[in-house]
C-alpha cells in the first residue's frame, strides 16, 4: 500500500513540513508502519523520518527541523516484524547534481535484471527496497535536469509506481504506465499538491484539479506545473481494491466518492444475491458503506451488531499467550440485544484469510443470531498482488483450493455470496480493460518473476540470503 | 467520568494483572488520561500506575511485575494538562492492618468538612484527588477487618462514588446510597469480576450476573460473594448521561443495550421533532445509534455524510497555530457527493460547547447541504456536573443564558430540536425519580459546595491556592 | 548516604530550582539512584522527581516548571534494585496548614514504636520509607507554626537525621541531637543556602558559614536566618566515614579539606606501618589522597598503576553473563610498564567485601608486581551500620569471623594492613568522643531494633510481608 | 579521532557483538557521539547503531539482535551539534558480491577529485562522510574477492585511513601509506582482534600481536591471519598527538605505556623549563602522567589542588544561561586548604583555545595561591589538522597570531611554558621524520584541499550548499 504526498508552495509559506504531515495523516490509512518527510527551503532538503504513525513525528517539532517550501512525504504499510528506519521513505541521497529525495508507492516487478546491471556498474545498495533501484538510477543521469534525468530513470522500469520526487527547487510527480496506483493533483491558493488519495488534499481545504494519467510527469517549479508523457501506456490497470477496500471512504475519483462505490457494490451484492433475513450488519468499521448499500436495495433494516473498541490499534500487544487467544474478543463485541433470535446478513468488504470473518459469526450466534449470512463485496480472493498490496502467501487464502461449500462451512455461515466480477464492474462503473483485478483474475498486467527475493510485495519483505545486510538502524 | 474494575480468581490462577488491563482495555473510553492496577498474591499488594492508554501499560510486563489473583484497576480521564501521576489510580497505601488499594469512579460533594476535620487529626495528603479523603477514612479503621473499616469510613461521605478496594486478601466493590455511577457483578467459571460496565465483563467472556443496589456492599474472598446494605437510600440517583452518551453502545443495564436505548431516544426524538429532509447523518461516531433510531421512526434514508480519521487520537497534537487553526478538518471530513443539494438531519448525541457542531454544519454546508436540521438526542446542557462529570465551565455551556434560536443562529442550522426531558425518560424506560438528570435540571441530589477548591468535578482540577502541593512527579 | 540542600533566595530571584540543581549536582557522590526537587513562589510548593541523575532532571526543563525562590532538593542512594520513583525524596504532603516538603539523610532507629503509635491513630503510609514518618508526625502539628511543628515531631525520633524543610514562604535545616549526619548553612550575596557537604555552597560562588550544630535548627524566612536549639544532645557523634569516604575531597569541615584528612591518615597509616616497596598507588579514584599521603611519609614514590575507564558508570550493564565476568577488566585496567619487576604498595579507603581488593591485587601480579602490600586508611570494617550508610550484611562483610591473615590469604595481598582507630583519629585531629565509629567498634550511639523490617539502612530496603504495599510507579 | 574494533571468533562462539561492544567501551575516550556494531554470522551482516555512548547500545540487547562470530565496531566523535545517525559507522552496504560493512578512523584529504569522479558514474551517497566514499570505491569493485576490492579501492585515497572492514566470512583491517592513525592486531585463545588501541585488547583479556604496519592490509578468515603490503610509503607519519593527549594512558604503543611516555614528555619540560615553586598540580584528568612526571624530575611536591565531578559529562547540559555561565564552576573545584599561600606549577596537555586554563588559573589564585605557572606538554597548536583530529577554527587556537607573552597575558598566568618538538621527541623517543606533527608544524604529509567543503576534519563537519541532503533520521 503505503500513501505518497508532494507539495509546492509558491506564495512565500514555509510550511511545507507542517502541511506534508496534515496530508499524510490522511493517508495514514494507507500506512502505520513508518511515516517520512522531506523539505526543502531552496537550497538544502532536510529529512526526518520515525516508525510509527504521523503523530509521532508531529511531536518532534518538524515545523522547526524542516523550514522549506517544498515538501514530500510518505507513510509505509507493514504487517512484518521486520521493519526498520532504514527502509523508512523518502530516501534521499546526494547524486552529483545535489540531493534528490523521492517517495514510492508500488511495486516494480523486474528487479532482478536492474538490480543485476546495477551492481555489474558497481552500485552499494543501503535499503533492502525495490525503491532505492529508481534512486540510483536517477543518480546515474545526475548530469541532465532532474525531470530528463526521471524520464530516463523510469523508462526501463516495470511494475506499478506513482512517485513524488524533490531536489531544492522542483517537485515531480508521476505515475507508471498503466496509471496502476493513484496520484492527484491538487491545488490550493497558493500551493499545488500530490496526493494518493483527494482527502489529503481536501485535509488542506485545497481542491482536486485531476487525477495524473498514467505515463504522465508533472512537474512544479516557481508558478507553474507543467505535464509531458513520458511513458506511452499500453493500457490503463488501475487496481480495483482501492474501490473496494484501500481508499478512504470520502476519497473520490471522477467526482464519485468510494463511500458511494461502495455502497453501489453493496446494492449489486443485494441484486445478485437477495437473501431472506431481518437485519443487514456490517464487519465493522470498513464495510459499513457495502453493508448500507445492500440493506437499502434489499430493503432490509441496516443495524449496528457489532462494536469496535476504539482504541484498539497497533499499539495493543498482547504480553502473554493466554491473552493472545482471547484476541478478537478484544477488538470486537456483539450487542446480542440486536442479534437474538434474528435472522442476520453479515456484509464484509473482501474474505482473506477468513479467519476475522469466522470468529464474527461465532460472536453473532454467541449472542443469540439465529442464522449469519455472509455477503462479501468482492470475488474470491485468489492470487498474490505483485503491484503494491500486501497480500498473504497464497496457500493462506481461504478461498485457494477451497469450493464456496467448504469455504462456508470452514467460517460457519448458513450461506456465503460473493458480488460477482461483472457485477463489481458494473457497480464501480469501469471497463475491465483499464483495470487491475489480477487478486481475483490472476491476469497480471505485467511478467512478475516469482523466484526473486528481491521482488517483494509493497517493497516490504526482507530479501534473503546473500543480500541481507540494510543499514538497519 | 473514570472505569473501575476488580477481580478475584479463586481457581488457582495468578493472572489478575493481564486480566485487570484487558477489563480496563474494555472502559478505556471511561478515561485515556492514566490508568492503574493494583494485585495481591495474597501476601503482597503491588501497584503499577502509568500515564495515558492501556496499552501503554501493557508493554510494561505488568504480568511478571504483578503476580496474583486479586486485582483491582482504575483509567481515569482528563480534558485538563494538569494532570500527573501521583494523582493516578488505584490508590495505595500501608494501614494499620497491612497494604489497602482503592480505585473511584465518581466525585464526592462534602470534601470540604471532611478534609477539615482529618487535617485536624493531623492528616497529610499526597495527592490532590477527593478519592485520597477515602483512603485515609479506611485507614483510621485500620484496627476493624477491611469491610467494617470501609463500611465506617463511607457513611460519612456524601456525593457520588463507586468504589472497588482491595487488601491482600479481599475485594470489595460497593456504590454510593443513590447509585450515581454504575458498578456490575460479574461471574466466570473461576472468578468474580467487578466493573462499571458489562462491556469488561463480556471481555473476559464472562457473564453479568447483576449490578451492585445502590449503598450495597459485596465483598468477595475465597469462593464466596458476601453482600450487605451499608448505606440507606433515601433516592436512586442514576446518572442518566451513562444512557446518552458515556456507556459503550454494548454495555447492557437491566438487559437492555446502550445501542438499543440510543436508537429509542433517536425514535422519540423522530416523533417530538418530526423534520422534512432527505438524509439522516449522525456526528460519528457517538450519534450512530440515535441517528439510525431517528431514521427508522422518521421513514428517511440513514446515510454517511460526515467520515472521521480513526488515526485521531489523544496523540494528535497540532505542533503550530496554523495547523491548530485547521483543527476539526484534520478529525472530521464531508462526502460532497453524498450532501451535495440534500436537506440533512444531523443528529448528535449533546450539545455542550457546540463547537464542534458549528463546524460539522459549515463542512456539511460547503460540502453542497441544501438545508441542515440539527437534533440532539439530549435536553439543553445547563448546568455544571459535581458527580464526576468533566464538564465545562457555566459560561462556556451554549445553552447558557441563550436562548434556542440564539443557539441555533449561532452554530449556523436551519432548525435545531433537542428531545424533552419527558421523551427522554420516556426512551430510556426510567423513572424520573431514579435519576440524576442535574446536568439539564440543575437538581442535585445531594448539597454541593461550589466555592471548595478541593470540590473539583471528576476529581481531576487542580486546588488552588494553598493547597497546590501534590507529590507530583 | 543521600545528599541534601536547601536554598531560600531574598532578592527578587526565582531560580530556586536550578540552583538546587547546581547543588544536588555537587553532591551527586552521595547518590545517584534519584533525585527530586521542591519548589515554592510563595504560594505553591512544587516538585518534581526522577530516577536516575542530577542530569536526567536538568533534561526536564525544572526551570520553567518550578518556578520560585524557595528550594529543596534531594539524591538518593541506593545499590539494591528495588528502588522506585515513590520512595524518592523530597516528600510532599499537604497538611492543615498547606503543603510541607521534606528531604532526609540518616536513618531513624526507633521506627517501629513510632510507626505503630501512628497507625494506632489511623495514619496511612504511601512510602516504604523510614523519612515519611516524620512527615506525618509534622503533619499531626499542623495547626502550629512550621518551625514549632517541625521542632515537636523531632522530640520523639531516635537514630540519625539532617533535614530541609519546606513550606511556601519558609526553609529549615536542622540536625539530629549527635549531629551524626553533616549540613552546613551557606550565604551568598541574595540568598541562603543549606547543603549536605561545602562543595555544593562552593558550587553556587558562595561561603560557608558555618555547620549547622547537633540540635540544632535555623529557620530562613524573608531576610533572617533564626537559631534555636531544640534538641539537647547527650553527646555529638559524627560519623567517621564521611573523612574516610564519603565527602568530596573538596569538601571542608572547620576550615580543613577532604583530601588534607585523607593525605593525613595515608600518612600516619604509613607511620604505623612502613613497608619496603618501590612505588605507592592508589586504588582509583577515592583512595588517591591517602596514596598520596603515605608515599610522601614513606618517601616512595607515588605513582599511577592501575587506570580506570572514566565511561563506566551506573549506565554499564552487562548484557550477559559472559560479559559480567570480564567485570572488573572493563572497569579497571593496570599498566604493566610502571608495575613490571616492582615492589608495590597499593592503598585503598577501606575494605569492605574484598572483591574490588581481590581483583585489583590479582591485576597487579598479572602486570607483573613482584610484591603486592595492601595498605587500607580505615580499620577493619565489621559492623552494620543504622544511621543511614549502605553497608552490605555483616556476613559479606570481609573482616567478620576473619583473622587479618585471613583475609590476607583470602585476597592474595602479600601483607595487609589497617590503620589504628588511635591513628585514624590523630589523623582526623577529633575526639573519639565526639564521633561515630560503630561500623569499625560496634559502639552505637542509640539503641538499634536489628528486628523491625522497616528498620532498614538508608531508607532503602524494601518492607517486607503485610507492609510491602507502597505507592510505587 | 574515532576508534575502531573488529573480532574473528574462530572457535565456534558467536559473541562477536558483546566482545565489540567490550571493546568499543575501552574505546569510549576517541568518540562520544555515536555508536554501532556490525555482525556477521557467516551468511547476513547485521548491523545496530545509536547515538550516544556504548553503554545505550548495551541496553538494546545487542547480544539477540547481532548474532554472529565476525564483527567490526566503531565510535564517533564530535564537538558539533549538528551530529545524526545517518552519519554513524560502520557504514553497512549491499554490494554486488553481497553486504560489506566498514568502519573508518582517519580523514581523506582528497575528497573533492573522488567524489566527482563518483558523481561522473552515477554515485548516489546517503550520508555526508568522507568515509562513504570508499565503500563506493569498494562497491565499484565488488566482482573481485572482498580483500582485491579493498586494495583496489584504497589505491587512489590521499589521506589518513585506519579502517576495518568484514564482509559474511572476512574481516580486513588496514593503515594507510602514512601509518597516521593507530591500528593494532590482538590475539585471544580463540579470536583474532583489531583495535585503535591497546586498551581494548587488553580489556578482552588478549595479547597484542603487533601494531599493524603502513600501507599494510591483514585479512582474517578462518584460522589465518595473512598480510600484504598494499600501499608503499614513503614515509610513516604517526600521529604525534596520540602520544600527548589522544590514546588512553594504559595503551601502549612499542611496549611502552602512553602514561610513561607522558611522565617523560613532563619530566623533559621540567628540564627545559625548571620553574621555583611549592607544588606541582594536573589539570586533571588528563595532565595526571605529565605532572607527576614534571614533578619528579623537578623534585617538587606533586599535589591534587583541581577536583573534577565525576559526573559531569555528556548528559550535562545547563538548561539556562545563568546556568552555563557559571560552567567550569560545575565541572572544577579547587582546594584552596592545598592553595592557599602556595606557588604552583599548573601542568596541562596541551593549551588549544586557552578557555579552561584561563578560568583554572582565576579559580587557583581565588583558592590563595601566590603564582601560578603554567607548564605545557605540547608545542603551542598553531595549525588547523586535515587528518581526522577534531581541531577548533585556526582563529580560535590562543597560540595564533599571538607572541607567548600575549597568551599569558590573557590566561592570567605568572608565567607561561611549552615543551620544544625537540624536547617532545627526544620524551616519545621517536624520529621526527616517522611523525606527523603538522598542528605543531604546519608540515602536512600529503596535498590538503582547504576549499572543499566535504573534506572535513574527522569527518563530521556538515558539507554546505548543494549537498546538505542526507538521510538524516
Amino acid at each position: 500500500m503505503c500513501g505518497i504526498f508532494g507539495i509546492y508552495q509558491r506564495g512565500g509559506d514555509n510550511t511545507a513540513a507542517e502541511l506534508t504531515a496534515l496530508g499524510l495523516f490522511a493517508l495514514q490509512h494507507r500506512g502505520q508502519e513508518s511515516v517520512g518527510i522531506a523539505v526543502s527551503d531552496g537550497e538544502q532538503v532536510r529529512i526526518h523520518k520515525a516508525m510509527g504513525l504521523v503523530s509521532s513525528l508531529l511531536h518532534q517539532d518538524i515545523a522547526a527541523r524542516l523550514p522549506g517550501h517544498v515538501g514530500i512525504g510518505h507513510v509505509r504499510y507493514s504487517t512484518h516484524g521486520s521493519s526498520d528506519l532504514a527502509n523508512a521513505q523518502p530516501l534521499l541521497a546526494v547524486t552529483g547534481s545535489g540531493p534528490v529525495a523521492m517517495a514510492h508507492n508500488g511495486n516494480l516487478t523486474n528487479t532482478r535484471p536492474l538490480r543485476e546491471n546495477l551492481f555489474g556498474q558497481g552500485t552499494a545498495f543501503y535499503t533492502t527496497t525495490d525503491s532505492e533501484l529508481i534512486l540510483h538510477l536517477i543518480a546515474a543521469q545526475a548530469a541532465k535536469p532532474l525531470e530528463e534525468a526521471v524520464q530516463k530513470a523510469v523508462a526501463g522500469l516495470s511494475g506499478s509506481f506513482s512517485l513524488v520526487i524533490m531536489n531544492e527547487r522542483k517537485l515531480i510527480g508521476l505515475r507508471d504506465a498503466h496509471g496502476n496506483r493513484p496520484l492527484l493533483l491538487g491545488k490550493a491558493e497558493d500551493s499545488f499538491i500530490l496526493a494518493s488519495e483527494s482527502c489529503a488534499i481536501a485535509a488542506l481545504n485545497a481542491e482536486v484539479v485531476r487525477e495524473i494519467e498514467p505515463g504522465e510527469m508533472v512537474v512544479v517549479e516557481g508558478s507553474r506545473v507543467t505535464s509531458r508523457r513520458i511513458l506511452s501506456h499500453p493500457r490503463r490497470a488501475f487496481c480495483i481494491f482501492e474501490y473496494i477496500y484501500l481508499a478512504r471512504p470520502d476519497s473520490e475519483l471522477a467526482q464519485v466518492s468510494m463511500h458511494e462505490v461502495r455502497k453501489r457494490i453493496g446494492g449489486e451484492l443485494a441484486r445478485e444475491h437477495p437473501i431472506e433475513a431481518d437485519i443487514v450488519i456490517p464487519v465493522p468499521n470498513s464495510a459499513k458503506s457495502a453493508a448500507l448499500g445492500y440493506a437499502e436495495v434489499a430493503g432490509i433494516a441496516f443495524e449496528i451488531g457489532l462494536v469496535t473498541n476504539d482504541y484498539v490499534g497497533r499499539t495493543f500487544i498482547s504480553p502473554t499467550q493466554s491473552l493472545r487467544q482471547l484476541g478478537v474478543q478484544i477488538k470486537l463485541n456483539a450487542i446480542p440485544q440486536v442479534l437474538a433470535g434474528k435472522r442476520v446478513i453479515l456484509v464484509d468488504d473482501s474474505l482473506v484469510r477468513g479467519t476475522t470473518s469466522k470468529k464474527a459469526i461465532a460472536m453473532l450466534r454467541k449472542a443469540g443470531a439465529r442464522e449469519v449470512h455472509l455477503a462479501i463485496a468482492a470475488p474470491p480472493f485468489l492470487y498474490p498482488c505483485y503491484y503494491g498490496i500486501d497480500v498473504p502467501e497464497t496457500d493462506q487464502l481461504i478461498a485457494s483450493n477451497r469450493t464456496l461449500s467448504e469455504i462456508r462451512e470452514l467460517i460457519g455461515a448458513d450461506s456465503l455470496h460473493h458480488i460477482s466480477l461483472e457485477g463489481l464492474y458494473k457497480a464501480v462503473g469501469a471497463e475491465r480493460s483499464t483495470m487491475c483485478d489480477a487478486c481475483f483474475s490472476g491476469e497480471f498486467f505485467t511478467p512478475v518473476d516469482e523466484e526473486d527475493p528481491w521482488n517483494f510485495t509493497g517493497g516490504r519483505k526482507e530479501a534473503n540470503g546473500d543480500y541481507a545486510g540494510s543499514n538497519r538502524l
